[in-house]
């Protein structure tokens, strides 16, 4: 369990250019940017608009981050889509670069599968990547891919590929669901929330940190926390994150975070989403900042860098 | 309006081979049979699995259907994705091979999008598309997508691009949606209800037909219906057609509709399905395969075809 990847993950958010496509440079400075502030890559996730994009677009960008500098062991890109063909292609890419592992939504098209239909999606997959290397991050977010990944789901998986499922990334954002799942494979795989909300928490019954959203603004002060879960700050310091992570969560996240960055670095294209995600309203876009610099929060400088 | 394609329309069933891979001969020979008996092709529909398929695949199988002499207007085929750049690819292909129109669901893996943002997922994919030839007929299938197309959405797209929104498929499985939608749109775009259940009582409110699973099987039938819809045996087929449909919806359909065509043609390739569906169970085969006989049904016959 030591070589695996620990601590806090951001989701990376993608940039998009001026034709709508994904702007590398952007994305590459954003990525060693939070390096730089000790926090691990998830690429490709929810708060990616990963699956707004193309796999060709994931697999340039991945190759892309690799070329620039990007540190491998510390990339946890998405590589679940619907289709196993897909699924296939993204994650033998990632693992044939040296990722520290992947984290695989399940096919989120049909609803009501069976474990034994979602078993074989993953099995497909592992066997048809034929990579000793693959570690597998089984994404739970029932909220948003409306397929959860049960606890039977699990048990079959681990037993059947137990040094290729590695952790779970629980998004039910439910503390209840988390610690279930800390108490009943916590010992065998590696349990990150999906919200910082639940860092320390899970920390102390043996998690393994977390993988959330406002990793994306607030990397520093996140990763302090995971460093420092043990001392008697720690209280303070989730208290404080909570705080940030409220201005963001009461709007949609990935258009809030997007200005935020947008706004700390004077760069509006920052803002841009892809549909069918809209960017704030200017007026929202206003009030967030007013709340942030109420709150006396200001994104971590961007170091200087050679990008 | 009368250029359009109209009747039933089956959202043809993907055949698999030994490797998992898509088998275009056996799909061939399906369209092939399903236009002898007079039901039009929406290719890469739910029952299709086509979000299972990768856009490669999607391509490759309409390029063997439209070689092996597929009737190119009686095609309607799936091409909505998560991801812009892969709706615009598979429309901009299918368009190209002048296909009748093509079938979009709107990105599904975000939910509780606004409005706007589906509005500008259709919108950009028009524009990069940019064929007057392009026909699109939206894909309402809340039960399985969770984005439904709301009728805000349906009026912006009409007022911005009136020639190339021709239609709905409404898959809610809820005759007073499928009501709404002729009465508020049955004038400009031609509605099909997911489900020839609804098919006497759509015709007879203006509706243009249906696109519907079982005509995967039970074509003739549901084809005549179509033809007979003013005539007095109108009510005896539809009511037929129900008790047909009746048996194979009490099961996971697409497995079901698979397992009556591998029993017809005794061709065990057939019954494949890909994760992360399941086949039947071999005593529900057994179950299904009685039933149908016992209600007197078989599917038409294969007529010979070069292939």
């Amino acid at each position: 369990m030591s070589t695996r990847i620990r601590g806090v993950l951001a989701p990376v958010v993608t940039p998009f250019g001026d034709s709508g496509a994904p702007d590398s440079q952007r994305l590459l400075q954003q990525c060693l940017w939070l390096q730089q502030h000790r926090v691990g890559l998830a690429v490709f996730g929810t708060n990616s608009e990963a699956n707004s994009l193309s796999v060709e677009e994931r697999i340039d960008l991945l190759d892309r981050l690799i070329e620039g500098g990007v540190a491998r062991d510390g990339l946890m890109p998405g590589t679940g889509c619907c289709a196993i063909p897909d699924s296939v292609r993204l994650t033998t890419h990632a693992v044939s670069n040296g990722v520290a592992g992947c984290l695989m939504l399940p096919p989120f098209y049909y609803k009501g599968v069976s474990t034994e239909g979602l078993y074989r999606n993953f099995a497909t997959i592992i066997e048809r990547v034929g990579d000793a290397r693959l570690r597998i991050y089984l994404y739970h977010i029932p909220p948003v891919s409306q397929v959860p990944i049960g606890f039977d789901l699990i048990e079959r998986l681990l037993r059947d590929f137990p040094g290729t499922i590695a952790g779970i990334k629980d998004s039910s954002g439910d503390w209840n669901h988390t610690q279930q799942l800390l108490a009943r494979f916590g010992s065998q795989i590696d349990v990150f929330p999906g919200s910082e909300s639940f860092l320390l928490a899970a920390l102390r019954n043996g998690g393994a940190g977390c993988i959330s959203a406002t990793a994306n603004v607030n990397p520093a002060a996140l990763a302090e926390l995971a460093r420092r879960w043990n001392s008697a700050e720690a209280d303070a310091l989730q208290a404080r994150a909570d705080v940030i992570r409220a201005i963001f969560q009461k709007r949609p996240m990935i258009a809030a975070m997007k200005c935020a960055i947008a706004h700390s670095r004077t760069d509006a294209a920052w803002v841009r989403v892809r549909p069918p995600l809209v960017e704030l309203p200017p007026a929202e876009r206003a009030a967030l900042i007013d709340e942030l610099s109420a709150a006396g929060f200001s994104l971590p400088p961007l170091a200087s860098q050679r990008v």
